[in-house]
């Protein structure tokens, strides 16, 4: 439990970078515009954070796990509506 | 250096991540267009960044530092750019 305080730092940061990012998921999410996203980047963004994701659990790492696990979903719906969108 | 193998995982999760998030950065530097960024989304996923930065450091997480170094410094550009080119 000696971690704990170290764990509320990375909450309070998973919470902020995760909280400025769903904007842009709920924002594409409505308008359906994918044009300003590019499918290689979201690709190799969304690899990334699975990358993260998997450090995380390497590093027994609560916040690392629960951001990533969190923008993997976000940026899997981006990259599901870029191919779907973009088509139009 | 048993944890070498997570530091590669985390390493190549940080290029690809950092990567993503760079070409924003360079398209905002050139075109001075900062109309699409947030200023109170900005300023939360910076001191998201630097909470990151500070959980890097407790975890003795080098990708996490040198991941969050770079976007911390990248999105302070952003910051930067936003504030003054917002004014016209």
């Amino acid at each position: 439990m000696l971690d704990n305080y170290k764990e509320i730092i990375g909450f309070v940061a998973a919470f902020l970078t995760t909280a400025a990012f769903l904007p842009q998921v709920y924002k594409t999410w409505k308008t359906k515009d994918v044009s300003g996203l590019s499918l290689p980047m979201l690709l190799m963004f969304f690899i990334g954070v699975l990358g993260w994701l998997i450090y995380g659990v390497l590093k027994y790492s609560p916040s690392l796990i629960f951001a990533n696990a969190i923008t993997a979903l976000s940026t899997f719906i981006l990259v599901f509506f870029k191919i779907k969108y973009n088509k139009k």
